[in-house]
Protein backbone atom coordinates (compact mmCIF):
# COMPACT_ATOMS: atom_id res chain seq x y z
CA UNK A 1 0.00 0.00 0.00
CA UNK A 2 2.92 2.35 0.79
CA UNK A 3 4.16 1.58 -2.75
CA UNK A 4 0.81 2.51 -4.24
CA UNK A 5 0.47 5.74 -2.28
CA UNK A 6 3.95 6.97 -3.13
CA UNK A 7 3.52 6.40 -6.86
CA UNK A 8 -0.14 7.45 -7.05
CA UNK A 9 -0.35 10.93 -8.66
CA UNK A 10 -1.74 13.17 -5.92
CA UNK A 11 -4.03 15.02 -8.36
CA UNK A 12 -5.78 11.77 -9.29
CA UNK A 13 -6.12 10.82 -5.63
CA UNK A 14 -7.67 14.20 -4.85
CA UNK A 15 -10.23 13.82 -7.64
CA UNK A 16 -11.09 10.30 -6.54
CA UNK A 17 -11.36 11.43 -2.94
CA UNK A 18 -13.56 14.46 -3.66
CA UNK A 19 -15.75 12.20 -5.82
CA UNK A 20 -16.18 9.70 -2.95
CA UNK A 21 -16.98 12.67 -0.79
CA UNK A 22 -19.76 14.07 -3.01
CA UNK A 23 -21.24 10.62 -3.28
CA UNK A 24 -21.00 9.52 0.33
CA UNK A 25 -20.97 12.60 2.54
CA UNK A 26 -24.59 13.73 2.81
CA UNK A 27 -24.31 16.33 5.61
CA UNK A 28 -22.20 19.25 4.33
CA UNK A 29 -21.33 22.64 5.79
CA UNK A 30 -19.02 25.47 4.67
CA UNK A 31 -15.40 25.52 5.79
CA UNK A 32 -15.05 27.37 9.11
CA UNK A 33 -13.56 30.85 9.31
CA UNK A 34 -10.25 31.29 11.10
CA UNK A 35 -10.01 32.82 14.57
CA UNK A 36 -6.83 33.82 16.39
CA UNK A 37 -6.58 30.22 17.55
CA UNK A 38 -6.28 29.01 13.97
CA UNK A 39 -2.86 28.86 12.36
CA UNK A 40 -2.59 30.35 8.87
CA UNK A 41 -2.63 27.87 5.98
CA UNK A 42 -1.92 28.20 2.29
CA UNK A 43 -4.83 28.56 -0.11
CA UNK A 44 -8.27 27.26 0.79
CA UNK A 45 -7.09 23.87 1.99
CA UNK A 46 -8.41 22.44 5.20
CA UNK A 47 -6.07 21.65 8.08
CA UNK A 48 -6.01 18.50 10.20
CA UNK A 49 -5.81 19.53 13.87
CA UNK A 50 -4.76 16.89 16.42
CA UNK A 51 -6.76 17.73 19.53
CA UNK A 52 -5.77 16.20 22.89
CA UNK A 53 -8.31 15.49 25.62
CA UNK A 54 -7.87 14.62 29.34
CA UNK A 55 -6.37 11.24 30.28
CA UNK A 56 -7.94 10.90 33.72
CA UNK A 57 -11.65 10.37 34.46
CA UNK A 58 -13.28 13.49 35.91
CA UNK A 59 -10.22 15.62 35.18
CA UNK A 60 -11.44 19.13 34.37
CA UNK A 61 -10.64 19.95 30.75
CA UNK A 62 -8.85 23.28 31.16
CA UNK A 63 -6.61 22.11 33.98
CA UNK A 64 -4.73 19.91 31.50
CA UNK A 65 -5.21 21.76 28.19
CA UNK A 66 -3.95 25.21 27.09
CA UNK A 67 -6.77 27.74 26.66
CA UNK A 68 -5.69 28.35 23.06
CA UNK A 69 -6.76 24.80 22.15
CA UNK A 70 -10.32 25.97 22.83
CA UNK A 71 -10.03 28.69 20.21
CA UNK A 72 -8.98 26.16 17.58
CA UNK A 73 -11.67 23.69 18.66
CA UNK A 74 -14.39 26.34 18.48
CA UNK A 75 -13.50 27.03 14.82
CA UNK A 76 -14.08 23.43 13.77
CA UNK A 77 -17.34 21.73 12.82
CA UNK A 78 -15.95 18.40 11.59
CA UNK A 79 -14.35 15.85 13.91
CA UNK A 80 -12.78 12.48 13.16
CA UNK A 81 -12.93 10.61 16.47
CA UNK A 82 -12.09 7.27 18.03
CA UNK A 83 -15.40 7.22 19.93
CA UNK A 84 -18.27 9.60 19.15
CA UNK A 85 -19.86 9.50 22.61
CA UNK A 86 -16.67 10.31 24.54
CA UNK A 87 -15.67 12.96 21.97
CA UNK A 88 -19.08 14.63 22.36
CA UNK A 89 -18.72 14.53 26.14
CA UNK A 90 -15.25 16.09 25.94
CA UNK A 91 -16.31 18.87 23.55
CA UNK A 92 -19.43 19.80 25.53
CA UNK A 93 -17.36 19.83 28.75
CA UNK A 94 -15.10 22.24 26.83
CA UNK A 95 -18.09 24.50 26.20
CA UNK A 96 -18.84 23.70 22.53
CA UNK A 97 -22.34 23.28 21.05
CA UNK A 98 -21.97 19.65 19.96
CA UNK A 99 -25.39 19.56 18.25
CA UNK A 100 -23.98 21.64 15.38
CA UNK A 101 -20.93 19.44 14.85
CA UNK A 102 -20.36 16.54 12.48
CA UNK A 103 -18.63 13.45 13.86
CA UNK A 104 -17.15 10.56 11.92
CA UNK A 105 -15.90 7.54 13.87
CA UNK A 106 -12.49 6.07 13.17
CA UNK A 107 -11.89 2.65 14.67
CA UNK A 108 -9.22 -0.02 14.23
CA UNK A 109 -11.79 -1.53 11.82
CA UNK A 110 -11.58 1.50 9.51
CA UNK A 111 -8.49 -0.01 7.94
CA UNK A 112 -9.28 0.10 4.23
CA UNK A 113 -7.73 3.04 2.37
CA UNK A 114 -11.06 4.08 0.83
CA UNK A 115 -12.62 4.39 4.31
CA UNK A 116 -9.78 6.71 5.32
CA UNK A 117 -10.09 8.64 2.04
CA UNK A 118 -13.76 9.30 2.72
CA UNK A 119 -12.86 10.76 6.13
CA UNK A 120 -10.15 12.93 4.53
CA UNK A 121 -12.28 14.10 1.60
CA UNK A 122 -13.92 17.09 3.36
CA UNK A 123 -10.46 18.31 4.42
CA UNK A 124 -9.12 18.11 0.88
CA UNK A 125 -12.25 20.00 -0.16
CA UNK A 126 -11.29 22.83 2.20
CA UNK A 127 -12.98 21.94 5.49
CA UNK A 128 -10.64 21.77 8.51
CA UNK A 129 -11.03 18.80 10.83
CA UNK A 130 -10.12 17.84 14.38
CA UNK A 131 -8.94 14.39 15.40
CA UNK A 132 -9.91 13.33 18.92
CA UNK A 133 -8.74 10.14 20.59
CA UNK A 134 -10.42 8.17 23.40
CA UNK A 135 -7.95 9.75 25.86
CA UNK A 136 -4.88 11.96 25.66
CA UNK A 137 -3.10 12.92 22.45
CA UNK A 138 -4.43 11.58 19.13
CA UNK A 139 -2.17 9.87 16.62
CA UNK A 140 -0.02 8.09 19.20
CA UNK A 141 -1.12 4.51 19.87
CA UNK A 142 -4.57 5.11 18.36
CA UNK A 143 -6.16 4.80 14.89
CA UNK A 144 -5.89 8.57 14.34
CA UNK A 145 -2.42 7.92 12.93
CA UNK A 146 -4.00 6.43 9.78
CA UNK A 147 -5.73 9.74 9.01
CA UNK A 148 -2.57 11.72 9.74
CA UNK A 149 -0.57 9.44 7.44
CA UNK A 150 -3.10 9.85 4.62
CA UNK A 151 -3.24 13.64 5.07
CA UNK A 152 0.53 13.84 4.55
CA UNK A 153 0.12 11.84 1.33
CA UNK A 154 -2.69 14.17 0.22
CA UNK A 155 -0.66 17.30 1.00
CA UNK A 156 -2.95 18.38 3.87
CA UNK A 157 -1.30 20.36 6.65
CA UNK A 158 -1.24 18.59 10.03
CA UNK A 159 -1.13 20.66 13.25
CA UNK A 160 -0.63 18.92 16.63
CA UNK A 161 -1.95 20.73 19.72
CA UNK A 162 -0.43 20.50 23.22
CA UNK A 163 -2.06 18.23 25.77
CA UNK A 164 -1.54 15.41 28.27
CA UNK A 165 0.34 12.30 27.16
CA UNK A 166 0.79 9.56 29.75
CA UNK A 167 3.91 8.51 27.84
CA UNK A 168 5.74 11.81 28.21
CA UNK A 169 4.38 12.53 31.74
CA UNK A 170 5.57 9.09 32.92
CA UNK A 171 8.95 9.61 31.28
CA UNK A 172 9.36 13.06 32.91
CA UNK A 173 8.50 11.68 36.35
CA UNK A 174 10.47 8.43 36.02
CA UNK A 175 13.98 9.84 36.46
CA UNK A 176 15.06 7.19 33.95
CA UNK A 177 16.99 7.83 30.75
CA UNK A 178 15.05 10.48 28.80
CA UNK A 179 17.96 10.73 26.34
CA UNK A 180 16.94 7.34 25.01
CA UNK A 181 13.60 5.65 25.61
CA UNK A 182 11.09 3.51 23.73
CA UNK A 183 7.34 3.12 24.00
CA UNK A 184 6.35 -0.46 23.17
CA UNK A 185 2.56 -0.30 23.45
CA UNK A 186 0.84 -3.34 24.95
CA UNK A 187 2.82 -6.36 26.03
CA UNK A 188 1.81 -9.52 24.14
CA UNK A 189 -0.75 -11.49 26.18
CA UNK A 190 0.95 -14.70 25.07
CA UNK A 191 4.42 -15.20 26.58
CA UNK A 192 4.58 -11.79 28.29
CA UNK A 193 7.48 -13.12 30.36
CA UNK A 194 9.69 -13.43 27.30
CA UNK A 195 8.70 -9.93 26.17
CA UNK A 196 9.58 -8.53 29.62
CA UNK A 197 13.00 -10.22 29.56
CA UNK A 198 13.68 -8.83 26.08
CA UNK A 199 12.75 -5.29 27.16
CA UNK A 200 14.95 -5.62 30.26
CA UNK A 201 17.85 -6.84 28.13
CA UNK A 202 17.54 -3.81 25.83
CA UNK A 203 17.13 -1.43 28.80
CA UNK A 204 20.32 -2.73 30.42
CA UNK A 205 22.47 -3.34 27.32
CA UNK A 206 21.54 -0.14 25.43
CA UNK A 207 20.60 2.04 28.41
CA UNK A 208 17.30 2.72 26.63
CA UNK A 209 14.34 3.04 29.03
CA UNK A 210 11.51 0.73 27.93
CA UNK A 211 7.88 1.80 28.39
CA UNK A 212 4.75 -0.31 27.97
CA UNK A 213 1.12 -0.49 29.01
CA UNK A 214 -1.43 -3.17 29.86
CA UNK A 215 -5.21 -3.35 29.76
CA UNK A 216 -6.17 -1.90 33.19
CA UNK A 217 -7.86 -5.04 34.51
CA UNK A 218 -4.59 -6.97 34.00
CA UNK A 219 -2.35 -4.38 35.73
CA UNK A 220 -2.03 -6.25 39.03
CA UNK A 221 -1.13 -9.52 37.29
CA UNK A 222 1.42 -7.69 35.15
CA UNK A 223 3.17 -6.08 38.13
CA UNK A 224 3.36 -9.45 39.88
CA UNK A 225 4.96 -10.87 36.75
CA UNK A 226 7.36 -7.91 36.46
CA UNK A 227 8.55 -8.34 40.07
CA UNK A 228 9.06 -12.07 39.48
CA UNK A 229 10.78 -11.71 36.11
CA UNK A 230 13.01 -8.62 36.35
CA UNK A 231 16.43 -8.56 38.06
CA UNK A 232 16.63 -7.03 41.54
CA UNK A 233 18.86 -4.14 40.41
CA UNK A 234 16.67 -3.20 37.43
CA UNK A 235 14.69 0.00 37.96
CA UNK A 236 10.93 -0.03 37.48
CA UNK A 237 8.63 2.99 37.25
CA UNK A 238 4.95 2.47 38.01
CA UNK A 239 2.77 5.43 36.97
CA UNK A 240 -0.97 5.33 37.74
CA UNK A 241 -3.83 7.74 36.92
CA UNK A 242 -1.48 10.51 35.76
CA UNK A 243 -2.98 14.04 36.16
CA UNK A 244 -5.81 12.43 38.15
CA UNK A 245 -6.88 12.46 41.80
CA UNK A 246 -5.13 9.13 42.46
CA UNK A 247 -1.95 10.05 40.61
CA UNK A 248 0.97 7.85 41.64
CA UNK A 249 4.46 7.78 40.11
CA UNK A 250 7.40 6.07 41.75
CA UNK A 251 10.66 4.55 40.53
CA UNK A 252 12.52 1.95 42.58
CA UNK A 253 14.82 -0.98 42.07
CA UNK A 254 12.83 -4.20 41.60
CA UNK A 255 14.28 -5.62 44.83
CA UNK A 256 12.92 -2.63 46.72
CA UNK A 257 9.52 -2.86 44.96
CA UNK A 258 9.24 -6.48 46.14
CA UNK A 259 9.31 -5.24 49.76
CA UNK A 260 6.88 -2.36 49.23
CA UNK A 261 3.12 -2.01 49.43
CA UNK A 262 1.99 -1.58 45.82
CA UNK A 263 -0.39 1.25 44.77
CA UNK A 264 -4.01 0.49 43.86
CA UNK A 265 -3.70 -0.55 40.20
CA UNK A 266 -6.79 -2.58 39.38
CA UNK A 267 -8.73 -1.13 36.40
CA UNK A 268 -6.77 2.14 36.64
CA UNK A 269 -4.85 3.60 33.67
CA UNK A 270 -1.19 2.78 34.27
CA UNK A 271 2.08 2.91 32.38
CA UNK A 272 5.31 1.12 33.21
CA UNK A 273 8.97 1.88 32.53
CA UNK A 274 11.99 -0.43 32.86
CA UNK A 275 15.38 1.25 33.18
CA UNK A 276 19.01 0.73 34.15
CA UNK B 1 26.23 4.33 42.27
CA UNK B 2 22.85 2.60 41.75
CA UNK B 3 24.11 -0.08 44.16
CA UNK B 4 24.98 2.49 46.78
CA UNK B 5 21.70 4.36 46.48
CA UNK B 6 19.60 1.24 46.77
CA UNK B 7 21.42 -0.03 49.88
CA UNK B 8 21.88 3.35 51.57
CA UNK B 9 19.42 3.61 54.49
CA UNK B 10 17.10 6.48 53.48
CA UNK B 11 16.97 7.87 57.03
CA UNK B 12 20.78 8.31 57.06
CA UNK B 13 20.65 9.92 53.62
CA UNK B 14 18.00 12.35 54.79
CA UNK B 15 20.10 13.37 57.81
CA UNK B 16 23.20 13.78 55.68
CA UNK B 17 21.23 15.78 53.14
CA UNK B 18 19.58 18.11 55.66
CA UNK B 19 23.02 18.60 57.25
CA UNK B 20 24.56 19.57 53.87
CA UNK B 21 21.61 21.89 53.45
CA UNK B 22 22.08 23.77 56.73
CA UNK B 23 25.76 24.12 55.97
CA UNK B 24 25.54 25.14 52.35
CA UNK B 25 22.15 26.76 51.73
CA UNK B 26 22.40 30.35 53.01
CA UNK B 27 19.21 31.81 51.55
CA UNK B 28 16.24 30.13 53.27
CA UNK B 29 12.50 30.75 53.23
CA UNK B 30 9.51 28.90 54.73
CA UNK B 31 7.80 26.14 52.76
CA UNK B 32 5.05 27.60 50.53
CA UNK B 33 1.37 27.20 51.40
CA UNK B 34 -0.79 25.14 49.08
CA UNK B 35 -3.28 26.73 46.67
CA UNK B 36 -5.88 24.95 44.57
CA UNK B 37 -3.17 24.41 41.98
CA UNK B 38 -1.14 22.31 44.42
CA UNK B 39 -1.79 18.61 44.69
CA UNK B 40 -2.18 17.26 48.25
CA UNK B 41 0.86 15.50 49.70
CA UNK B 42 1.44 13.43 52.82
CA UNK B 43 2.88 15.09 55.88
CA UNK B 44 5.04 18.19 55.60
CA UNK B 45 7.25 16.88 52.84
CA UNK B 46 8.03 19.04 49.88
CA UNK B 47 6.98 18.00 46.38
CA UNK B 48 9.09 18.10 43.22
CA UNK B 49 7.01 19.68 40.44
CA UNK B 50 8.18 19.21 36.85
CA UNK B 51 7.24 22.47 35.11
CA UNK B 52 7.23 22.63 31.29
CA UNK B 53 7.98 25.84 29.41
CA UNK B 54 7.47 26.81 25.73
CA UNK B 55 9.60 25.10 23.07
CA UNK B 56 9.46 27.84 20.44
CA UNK B 57 11.09 31.29 20.68
CA UNK B 58 8.52 34.04 21.20
CA UNK B 59 5.72 31.55 21.81
CA UNK B 60 3.33 33.12 24.34
CA UNK B 61 3.40 31.08 27.56
CA UNK B 62 -0.31 30.44 28.05
CA UNK B 63 -0.95 29.38 24.48
CA UNK B 64 1.01 26.17 25.13
CA UNK B 65 0.55 25.66 28.90
CA UNK B 66 -2.61 24.89 30.92
CA UNK B 67 -3.65 27.78 33.16
CA UNK B 68 -3.52 25.46 36.19
CA UNK B 69 0.27 25.20 35.81
CA UNK B 70 0.36 28.89 36.77
CA UNK B 71 -1.37 28.16 40.06
CA UNK B 72 1.26 25.56 40.95
CA UNK B 73 4.13 27.80 39.80
CA UNK B 74 2.86 30.74 41.88
CA UNK B 75 3.00 28.58 45.05
CA UNK B 76 6.70 27.83 44.61
CA UNK B 77 9.70 29.90 45.67
CA UNK B 78 12.45 27.39 44.94
CA UNK B 79 13.41 26.36 41.41
CA UNK B 80 16.01 23.89 40.17
CA UNK B 81 16.72 24.96 36.61
CA UNK B 82 18.88 24.11 33.63
CA UNK B 83 19.58 27.79 32.96
CA UNK B 84 18.79 30.54 35.46
CA UNK B 85 18.45 33.35 32.92
CA UNK B 86 15.97 31.53 30.65
CA UNK B 87 14.04 30.20 33.68
CA UNK B 88 13.73 33.77 35.06
CA UNK B 89 12.54 34.99 31.66
CA UNK B 90 9.94 32.22 31.45
CA UNK B 91 8.62 32.81 34.98
CA UNK B 92 8.37 36.58 34.59
CA UNK B 93 6.61 36.11 31.23
CA UNK B 94 4.22 33.90 33.20
CA UNK B 95 3.53 36.79 35.58
CA UNK B 96 5.62 35.73 38.61
CA UNK B 97 7.73 38.11 40.73
CA UNK B 98 11.10 36.47 40.05
CA UNK B 99 12.96 38.73 42.50
CA UNK B 100 11.45 36.79 45.40
CA UNK B 101 12.42 33.37 44.05
CA UNK B 102 15.47 31.21 44.69
CA UNK B 103 17.13 29.55 41.71
CA UNK B 104 19.71 26.77 41.72
CA UNK B 105 21.30 25.78 38.45
CA UNK B 106 21.54 22.17 37.42
CA UNK B 107 23.88 21.48 34.55
CA UNK B 108 25.38 18.34 33.04
CA UNK B 109 28.36 19.24 35.24
CA UNK B 110 26.30 18.78 38.41
CA UNK B 111 26.93 15.06 38.21
CA UNK B 112 28.25 14.22 41.68
CA UNK B 113 25.64 12.76 44.06
CA UNK B 114 26.44 15.32 46.78
CA UNK B 115 25.70 18.18 44.38
CA UNK B 116 22.30 16.65 43.62
CA UNK B 117 21.68 16.01 47.33
CA UNK B 118 22.29 19.67 48.12
CA UNK B 119 19.66 20.62 45.53
CA UNK B 120 17.21 18.09 47.01
CA UNK B 121 17.87 19.02 50.64
CA UNK B 122 15.32 21.89 50.86
CA UNK B 123 12.63 19.56 49.43
CA UNK B 124 13.38 16.86 51.99
CA UNK B 125 13.20 19.64 54.61
CA UNK B 126 9.64 20.42 53.46
CA UNK B 127 10.06 23.06 50.77
CA UNK B 128 8.45 22.22 47.41
CA UNK B 129 10.52 22.84 44.30
CA UNK B 130 9.94 23.31 40.59
CA UNK B 131 12.23 21.89 37.92
CA UNK B 132 12.48 23.97 34.75
CA UNK B 133 14.34 22.89 31.63
CA UNK B 134 15.85 25.06 28.89
CA UNK B 135 12.82 24.30 26.72
CA UNK B 136 9.79 22.02 26.89
CA UNK B 137 9.25 19.35 29.51
CA UNK B 138 11.90 18.83 32.20
CA UNK B 139 13.32 15.40 32.99
CA UNK B 140 13.32 14.19 29.38
CA UNK B 141 16.66 14.60 27.64
CA UNK B 142 17.88 17.13 30.22
CA UNK B 143 19.79 17.02 33.54
CA UNK B 144 16.53 17.42 35.50
CA UNK B 145 16.23 13.63 35.40
CA UNK B 146 19.08 13.36 37.97
CA UNK B 147 17.03 15.33 40.51
CA UNK B 148 13.91 13.30 39.77
CA UNK B 149 15.85 10.07 40.22
CA UNK B 150 17.27 11.22 43.56
CA UNK B 151 13.86 12.39 44.78
CA UNK B 152 12.43 8.91 44.20
CA UNK B 153 15.30 7.48 46.26
CA UNK B 154 14.62 10.03 49.02
CA UNK B 155 10.88 9.29 49.05
CA UNK B 156 9.95 12.74 47.71
CA UNK B 157 6.76 12.91 45.66
CA UNK B 158 7.28 13.85 41.99
CA UNK B 159 4.45 15.57 40.06
CA UNK B 160 4.79 16.14 36.28
CA UNK B 161 2.76 19.01 34.77
CA UNK B 162 1.36 19.07 31.22
CA UNK B 163 3.22 21.05 28.56
CA UNK B 164 4.73 20.98 25.08
CA UNK B 165 7.10 18.15 24.19
CA UNK B 166 8.58 18.20 20.69
CA UNK B 167 8.91 14.41 20.97
CA UNK B 168 5.21 13.73 21.47
CA UNK B 169 4.05 16.55 19.15
CA UNK B 170 6.28 15.22 16.36
CA UNK B 171 5.05 11.67 16.96
CA UNK B 172 1.38 12.79 16.88
CA UNK B 173 1.89 14.66 13.61
CA UNK B 174 4.11 12.04 11.95
CA UNK B 175 1.44 9.47 11.12
CA UNK B 176 4.12 6.86 11.84
CA UNK B 177 3.78 3.96 14.28
CA UNK B 178 2.76 5.48 17.64
CA UNK B 179 2.19 1.96 19.00
CA UNK B 180 5.95 1.50 19.03
CA UNK B 181 8.49 4.31 18.80
CA UNK B 182 11.86 5.23 20.26
CA UNK B 183 13.52 8.57 21.00
CA UNK B 184 17.28 8.26 20.50
CA UNK B 185 18.45 11.76 21.47
CA UNK B 186 21.33 13.20 19.43
CA UNK B 187 22.93 11.20 16.64
CA UNK B 188 26.63 10.59 17.26
CA UNK B 189 28.73 13.23 15.44
CA UNK B 190 31.23 10.54 14.57
CA UNK B 191 29.94 7.98 12.03
CA UNK B 192 26.37 9.33 11.93
CA UNK B 193 25.86 7.35 8.72
CA UNK B 194 26.23 4.06 10.56
CA UNK B 195 23.84 5.26 13.31
CA UNK B 196 21.27 6.25 10.65
CA UNK B 197 21.50 2.83 8.98
CA UNK B 198 21.06 1.10 12.36
CA UNK B 199 17.98 3.18 13.17
CA UNK B 200 16.52 2.47 9.73
CA UNK B 201 17.16 -1.27 10.19
CA UNK B 202 15.28 -1.24 13.50
CA UNK B 203 12.46 0.90 12.06
CA UNK B 204 11.94 -1.52 9.18
CA UNK B 205 12.60 -4.86 10.95
CA UNK B 206 10.69 -4.08 14.19
CA UNK B 207 8.23 -1.51 12.80
CA UNK B 208 9.39 0.80 15.60
CA UNK B 209 9.50 4.48 14.56
CA UNK B 210 12.90 5.98 15.38
CA UNK B 211 13.18 9.61 16.52
CA UNK B 212 16.31 11.70 16.92
CA UNK B 213 17.51 15.30 17.04
CA UNK B 214 20.56 17.26 15.94
CA UNK B 215 22.16 20.51 17.09
CA UNK B 216 20.22 23.12 15.03
CA UNK B 217 23.22 24.44 13.10
CA UNK B 218 23.85 20.90 11.75
CA UNK B 219 20.23 20.23 10.68
CA UNK B 220 20.77 20.92 6.97
CA UNK B 221 23.83 18.67 6.83
CA UNK B 222 21.91 15.93 8.68
CA UNK B 223 18.96 16.00 6.26
CA UNK B 224 21.34 15.78 3.30
CA UNK B 225 22.92 12.75 4.93
CA UNK B 226 19.51 11.19 5.70
CA UNK B 227 18.38 11.54 2.06
CA UNK B 228 21.64 9.99 0.85
CA UNK B 229 21.69 7.16 3.41
CA UNK B 230 18.07 6.01 3.81
CA UNK B 231 16.23 3.73 1.37
CA UNK B 232 13.78 5.35 -1.06
CA UNK B 233 10.75 3.59 0.45
CA UNK B 234 11.62 4.49 4.05
CA UNK B 235 9.38 7.19 5.51
CA UNK B 236 10.95 10.29 7.03
CA UNK B 237 9.22 12.91 9.17
CA UNK B 238 10.81 16.35 9.39
CA UNK B 239 9.33 18.52 12.17
CA UNK B 240 10.58 22.11 12.59
CA UNK B 241 9.76 24.83 15.14
CA UNK B 242 6.79 22.92 16.60
CA UNK B 243 4.14 25.21 18.17
CA UNK B 244 6.01 28.18 16.63
CA UNK B 245 5.29 30.63 13.82
CA UNK B 246 7.38 28.60 11.35
CA UNK B 247 5.94 25.24 12.38
CA UNK B 248 6.49 22.60 9.71
CA UNK B 249 5.70 18.88 9.95
CA UNK B 250 5.63 16.58 6.96
CA UNK B 251 6.11 12.86 6.42
CA UNK B 252 7.10 11.48 3.01
CA UNK B 253 8.98 8.57 1.55
CA UNK B 254 12.70 9.38 1.20
CA UNK B 255 12.44 9.12 -2.60
CA UNK B 256 9.74 11.79 -2.56
CA UNK B 257 11.74 13.99 -0.13
CA UNK B 258 14.66 13.91 -2.58
CA UNK B 259 12.48 15.64 -5.19
CA UNK B 260 11.02 18.24 -2.82
CA UNK B 261 12.05 21.70 -1.74
CA UNK B 262 13.16 21.29 1.89
CA UNK B 263 11.85 23.58 4.68
CA UNK B 264 14.11 26.23 6.23
CA UNK B 265 16.02 24.19 8.83
CA UNK B 266 19.20 26.09 9.61
CA UNK B 267 19.55 26.88 13.34
CA UNK B 268 15.87 26.00 13.93
CA UNK B 269 14.76 23.42 16.52
CA UNK B 270 13.93 20.26 14.58
CA UNK B 271 13.16 16.62 15.28
CA UNK B 272 13.29 13.73 12.84
CA UNK B 273 11.46 10.40 12.66
CA UNK B 274 12.28 7.35 10.53
CA UNK B 275 9.44 4.88 9.94
CA UNK B 276 8.27 1.96 7.81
Amino acid sequence: MKEKNINFPVKQVLNRVVEDHTIQNEQKSPPPGRGEGMKETEGTEGVLYLIPCPISEGESVWSVLPASNGRVMSELDYFIVENVRSARRFLSKSGLKVSELEFRELSEHTTDPRGIDVLCAPIVAGRSAGVISEAGVPGVADPGAMVVRRCHELGVRVVPLVGPSSIILAMMASGLNGQSFAFNGYLPVKDAGKAIRNLERRALSEGQAQMFIETPYRNVKLVEQLLLTLGGETRLTIAVDLTGADEFVETHGVREWRGRKLPELHKKPAIFVIGA
